[in-house]
């Protein structure tokens, strides 16, 4: 039998409370991975996300999460590259379409969010639940093969210039760089935004990530479940501002300013950008990972960096004792991409570009599981039925 | 502090576990409506849905779920009307690039997933936790009077007809057929579908209306929240096809092949299309509303369809004794649409039309708890960390 075309909650069956915002609800098991905030730690299946990205390229990544499992030689690395390859180019009247999408994007991750709805439909993308999983495995590398060319090329087309087709020989990396910038990155550029983009590919469950995996629950395509994910990417509350801890840098200026900056900050009570986690209580490993890669690549900015981060650990020491707050994510984030010379309006698309990735994996992991997500509201408005008043003409 | 660019489950904090899909977890308060299963009823804040789809046009219940009352009289009916007239008109770069996305849309719901994201980037729709109410509400209209124009328009564009613009001296149900088909509707026809557009505005809390949600309690922008709902909606366990059961009536053809026709379905182990909800163990009120409403537009496929309920109904109770199965909101909603001459492929898109009302209704309410919907997994996978494998170059 049809269950009818919108299905709502009965006030019959019994009412489940659970905290605000469903911290702590158990929604779903997944194979994915997870994050152990108390102990400085995330994992994209059983390998440390941070050993990962000092240790592998994109691609290998991507098919660790898409596939379950490393490729282990070289072969298996060449295969799953050939079949991605075609998926980057972005199809044609999507393409075509491209200048006026940029026209209206005030922000590049909303003109994301329409030309990946448009490409998908393009290209086809059925509902998940009707697909074969080889089938759904093919969206689910098409819409994260695509998101990178699709963002640069906005991202061109705004700032006045013409978009720069993928290049087969290049890495998923070096060739973000190279769509964004029209210019062949150097090695050590390379390596640093890789390791950005794998840190980035997928930390536990999130809001996007659920928001995709409840699109998917209703069977809808893989195109609906990730332009759903990246509006939720879009919100101030998750994909937050990269570039507001860059703001903290350039405000400072130089590192003999850093504490009276800092201090008075924190003596009015102001946020200080890119400190502070909700999950983890020690370092977060991604922070870690970014400062020694800002240190790599050197210069100014990168030790102004190093430099105000103690300052900040330490006055935050002295002015709030006992919170053990420590540079998140967002601060060295955002520092690695602007010595790779990703401009930062990208810092968070990005951000996005590498997450579609972690997003089309836990989509697939849904679609194994066809059970719609469908949680219920309580009422507390006036009671009904009150009748409906007369329309006075008067 | 900032809580960091992505949100992870913390593996310390308690986990809770709730019925799978999240039954029956109550997820948020609200005081929009509510069904109840149990009594064949659901409502609108305090009134009947079904009285206010008789009694009131669909400007009146638009403004009850977005303002939270009733225009008592023709002054402030009048004021509301002024207000979304000019909300109608698709933005100019949008409707610029309507021919192109409707030569790409393959289902009208997910051109409409495109088309809205665009649009809503071009008007400027901005995140909801930044905007005052009153600018949250403005986008809010604008989302709802903007779709049923798109999607009427990129129904006409893809079956080679030029886009018919909305009329002032219209209300928005007349309109919606004036859209749809270049002919203004008999007042019959404008009032049978204004039953059913009123009728499908909001139903309890749904896989829908809870994406939006997710995403509104992220901060993002009201088309965010939107195109996401639109994605939710597009799923197969969620915005079904209503056009099956008119496909039933055409197998069936007329009303003497009827008994056969169910009873070799049923004992086939066959579903039989609009009959059965999820939630309404007595007859579905809105099957009831447009069943009435069927009867009174009269002719050949209303007749047949009342013959082959009773039909259904009998055969159900002898066959499969003590299920209760009535007919629901697609059986007569297929048979409403298409005497009031919509096309089965723009049934599931005429509900997505009202029922932008109902979301962005609920996106206003979720945007006045600033909370992130935010569960957890339980990561299920092999333990980690495990060494990342040397990789072999052979």
């Amino acid at each position: 039998m049809s269950t009818g075309t919108s299905g709502a909650n009965a006030a019959s069956t019994t009412a489940v409370e659970v905290p605000r915002g469903l911290k702590g609800v158990v929604v779903t098991e997944t194979g994915i991975g997870d994050v152990r905030g108390g102990a400085g730690f995330y994992h994209y299946r059983q390998y440390s996300a941070v050993d990962l990205a000092k240790n592998r390229p994109v691609e290998d990544v991507w098919r660790l999460l898409i596939d379950g499992e490393l490729p282990a030689a070289a072969l298996e690395r060449v295969a799953f590259c050939d079949e991605i390859r075609p998926l980057f180019a972005i199809p044609k009247a999507t393409a075509d379409a491209l200048p006026a999408i940029a026209r209206t994007t005030r922000h590049p991750l909303n003109g994301l969010r329409t030309a990946l709805s448009m490409a998908a439909e393009e290209r086809g993308c059925r509902p998940v639940y009707d697909l074969k999983p080889q089938e759904r495995r093919a969206d689910a590398l098409f819409v994260a093969a695509v998101t990178p060319t699709i963002l640069t090329a906005l991202h061109r087309l705004r700032t006045g210039q013409q978009p720069v087709g993928p290049r087969d020989d290049l890495d998923y990396a070096a060739n973000y760089l190279w769509m964004l910038t029209g210019r062949e990155p150097s090695d050590a550029h390379a390596a640093a935004i890789r390791r950005y983009l794998i840190s980035t590919i997928d930390h536990g469950f999130n809001a996007s990530t659920f928001t995709a995996r409840v699109i998917a629950s209703t069977g809808a395509d893989m195109g609906a479940c990730i332009v759903g994910a990246i509006g939720a990417l879009s919100g101030p509350l998750h994909g937050g501002a990269p570039s507001r801890a860059l703001d903290l840098l350039n405000e400072i200026g130089e590192a003999s300013r850093a504490r009276a900056v800092v201090a008075g900050k924190v003596t009015r009570g102001e946020r200080i950008m890119g400190f502070g986690h909700a999950v983890y209580t020690t370092k977060d490993p991604r922070s870690e990972m970014l400062k020694e890669t800002a240190q790599g690549l050197g210069g100014p900015l990168a030790d102004l960096a190093v430099e105000v981060e103690q300052t900040v650990v330490d006055v935050l020491a002295e002015l709030k004792p006992g919170r053990h707050l420590y540079a998140n994510v967002e601060f060295y984030a955002g520092v690695v991409m602007a010595l790779c010379g990703v401009p930062p309006e990208m810092f968070t698309p990005t951000f996005a570009s590498s997450r579609v990735i972690g997003w089309s994996a836990n989509v697939l992991e849904q679609a194994e599981d066809p059970k719609i997500i469908r949680p219920s509201a309580r009422y507390v408005g006036p009671p009904p039925p009150q009748p409906v008043p007369e329309f006075s003409e008067a």
